[in-house]
């Protein structure tokens, strides 16, 4: 079979992530997959949303958002239209949930990290490189809080990265681009960790249904994809990757010894 | 072990389905689940979004809504707030797509059915239950159509019906109330047809992340409940109920042949 | 002459009263008038709006709202289109007035009571079924309060019950449904107490002016129909409709001695 | 029985209209009524709204607004705030249908009437001045199709005046100011055409429910009150207001004779 | 050249103020230009906006809104659109900055005065007039917290005016109407204090760009139109007037003994 | 005097354009005037707005936006807050109508060209570098035009650049960044064309008035500052440039000939 753009069923696009991409963020990366270009950024704010406030606990909370210009047809902005729309929502809620399922809250102190996601330029999978790049972000915005001796401890427990696969002319594809994504019968984003768990499966069928097996196929695909995206992750923290890995294999003790 | 309503593990909790329950809509069933309660609705429109006219195509599409009164806690009413929540925008996104899955859109005609799910009691599982609910109003508003000879062939090909299962206190349970929903470590809503095909699976592992072995539990946990759910809408719908599965063999039998 | 459904011009449509419809509120009544079927209930939240922090006054306020299935087309849910019509905003007003001009707001203690009224089905008459099964929802979970020792005193004062009426065909005519409503000269809502006093008086004209005659005439059929919802009220409430009444007239004594 | 202003429980505060008022409108009028001032105009616009076009008649619409400088704590703009208040749309709605109420929209022509009354000064009854002063502006707009040939036939029918009656310290009076307007236990609002008729009748008793015989002294009050409104109407319109007269005798025979 | 209402190319419209235009604003002034006619109004609340709290120091803010009749064609309200035009904002953003400039906060103690400038006539020039008229509204307000001894010391420091110059058929013209407006190629506000200086210089030419002569003969009329305003806002203020003025002289020798 | 980033008083910041930035706009350029950095896109609508339908003209519209990240506190989404800031709507009139002034709009066919301004990193300027940067964006959309053959004639006449000056320490000095914006008397954005002339001066003294002879300082230090951006932009633009160039001569003579 034949891609679109010549590439393996189970290969990923070219993955590049910019570190220190803009100067006020705390952490700041431009991730690219291929032709898809995401602003991935984190931002301390010393305060936390009403229902934690005073119970000592952080918070992680997600913006996506995609330039007009990001798309062949230009995108009308949600501030004209005067409210975010549905798809928006969904994706900033997924992003959300999937930082803050590798944190540990708890220790991260009476304070919310502000991830936004920008998408300059649109090639499909957008919301999985929004999370792959998030999570850059999110660990250096955590470091420097380390840095600083904010935090005394690292309350980063895994590796998070995400990936689209799908059914693209009867065939499981990893990493669809934008050309591949609107004609896949069956479309499916999976969010793991480093552990090879999953923290998020959600695959839709809306034009066909698709079988166990089918699934089983895609879910082997992204498990490829994730654990060559978490390879780039690591390698592009250098050092501070180290701290995510000590500090969660602490957690996974402390868990066992119970 | 002994769940909270003391069901067994693998029990959905009593289903109950009641046709024509108000008497504007085409299409009208309250459905139960346990204390989850779900008006379902499905009204006929004589037109289609701008992006079919002149398609000769049909469209589905749904809202989902809260009562105030349907939670503990009073639900401030998204018009009071003036814009819907992205939860709502999920769910409803949810119900249509797995709608539209098994509806032949080519064959019905310029016209939108509009379904609307309104929650007067919520327990848990509320956008499982609209799903399986809105899947019966939908079939008897087509089906009124193919009764006044608006439309000469069935357009629905396959039984929907959805469920929840979860990882509570460390066990996969199925169809979860509430009180279950809120301590879950994983939460999963699979869609499925009645060939036993997944139309939708969104497992979402927000406090802690899940094996592949966690995932093919719970799998076989949904459906197992979907079976069940879809026996009981073929029983509530009686004759009409085949009506859906000949013209789904139809189907079938013509994409054999290509 | 011939009512539409053979009723009398100073007949009643069935009236039915449904005591705990829903669990999750206080207070909650299924009203039936004919084909006319409003959920109300009554909810209680411990605290007030800002202009009455730190007074020691209560509060009642009441949302309707109609579901998209409710009507013969399909009413636009107003969170969809992001504000609240008119018309629905002049009803809740109208609720909350009716309510609270027969409660001791003094004596409430600083809580709100929220009334909801959700019409599930729509034949004419939706804004007076409102007020007369909220009465209801109101007394119930008042009761509770009282049941739960934390008001010492009953601070409902009167029942509150309302009616339509109209002049449809040149004839003065009770309890309009919406085929008759859509055709009336003079349509006129009247909320009324157990002691044949008014509350509201709303009678308009769009059409035709009335004469002062056409006035009188539409009071007194109002009167005769408020008096028997107040007989099928206090019937469906037993009991707790005695607190209400000694309440009452220890206000009126109270009253006198003045 | 004092009256704040020294006025008698039965006598109107001084009345007064300027025609012309501002230059854009076809008609604009200044009414003041005591310290109550509000700029009424009537603005034509060559097309109806969607439910009426093709179908040759007009409508009439009006809109109500409170400068925030009208009240005595600053009234926060609508426009501010984002949406228009449920007291605004109450408004609006009743000086709509009380000046539709008097016009024959099917010899209008496919053309809306905007009514804007913008209250400067607000000291009690802004609602039934804006609807007396409003009327004068319409009759003026209307006049102006006529003596254009635009019209053949005067469309207004009757007169319409507006005036708040109320109880106040027990005691019916007429043309309520702010004072004791925020004081009474009974409010009303009535609108009346000059046959003696009425229009609109909306009396709320939210403190005190009322009795049939206060309702009664109310009604004389209101009709003494819109009697003397309607004379002054007849006098600032001049020739104009003959238009009116034969028209509606012209209407009145017709009718007799059918 | 001939103007189109016959006025000298330096020549001003005839100038009104109307002081106590309405009774319930602290300062409230009509000002009229030729046919432009705005309601200017100055009140005084005893808070200030969130960022001024605990600083001891006070805001000014204005809002500015055309009544729908107030222009040719009904300009829709922007309560009814739900929100507030661009224009709009850049014209309050401007008369606040301007009426600021010669305030001194810091002596104002910690309440906001809130400028409401509503436009009832449009024939140009609404902006600059709002801010002539409304420093006279400012004025007036501020001397009743000195008269009532809530402010020591007169906190306005300089005078200000504003007015439109432009260039219309080729020609550098004072004070444009809207028919002279709507054909300009260059439109010009300046705000000045009567020290002669600039506080806003904004000039657009949308249709053709101006040459550096062009700039200067627009200032040296806007000069000139200033100074009389300033004379007559002297002039309508009699002895308040002279309290800005030594004021004003205190600041400024203060500032030399530095 | 010595500014914060060393730069002389009449100094730029390092200026740099990128072109081609994204692939889906017909024109990207990204502008980095020191820290600042905006991306400028132009995409080109086969529709123009409604008052423009039918007349053959096109239209040249403008948005701007800063990403949450751009600036040291994050700033929160207009997209969330559900409406667009003033000092936004004021910037997107003020880029529009720049680049509109220099177009002949007539040559243009009815069709939009979208400005999208998107900055990702602000330190001061923003507004005038979305300008300059936009202007780029602009010809290459419409050399596109010319390209494809739809336009037959180059329809931009002038080159239009921007600058920001400002007087801070009693000094005028030209470009100012973030630092030296806040701490600014007075501050002015003049927009130029090559031929030396103004399309827009706005200069605003917030903190204090200005003099005529500040005025002209600051003029003079635009005029240098425009003249080096505008070299700048065509020899980004190579050959294209010249388009612009010969096309404003062949207006010039024709003016020159009426």
């Amino acid at each position: 079979m034949n891609r679109i753009d010549g590439r393996n069923y189970d290969e990923l696009r070219p993955v590049k992530f910019t570190k220190n991409y803009t100067k006020q963020a705390q952490g700041s990366v431009l991730v690219e997959m291929g032709e898809t270009r995401v602003i991935c950024t984190a931002m301390i704010e010393e305060k936390v949303p009403p229902f934690l406030k005073n119970t000592g606990k952080g918070w992680i909370t997600a913006e996506y958002s995609m330039l007009p210009s990001s798309t062949q047809t230009r995108k009308i902005r949600e501030s004209s239209r005067g409210k975010v729309e549905g798809r928006t929502q969904e994706i900033q809620r997924l992003i959300g949930r999937a930082l803050r399922s590798v944190v540990d809250l708890d220790s991260m102190g009476e304070r919310t990290i502000w991830i936004d996601c920008d998408v300059i330029q649109a090639d499909g999978g957008t919301r999985t490189a929004s999370i792959t790049g998030a999570f850059v972000a999110l660990v250096e915005a955590v470091n420097l809080l380390m840095e600083k001796g904010t935090l005394q401890e690292f309350p980063i427990k895994s590796f998070v990265s995400a990936i689209s696969v799908g059914i693209v002319d009867d065939k499981a594809v990893l990493d669809l681009c934008y050309e591949e994504d609107s004609k896949a019968k069956v479309d499916m984003n999976v969010v793991m960790t480093d552990k090879g768990e999953f923290i998020e499966v959600q695959g839709t069928g809306e034009e066909a249904p698709f079988s166990k097996k089918d699934l089983m196929e895609l879910l082997t695909l992204a498990e490829k994809g994730n654990s060559e995206l978490l390879a780039l992750q690591k390698s592009i923290l250098g050092e501070i990757a180290d701290k995510v890995k000590s500090t969660a294999d602490g957690v996974a003790e402390e868990k066992n010894e119970k």
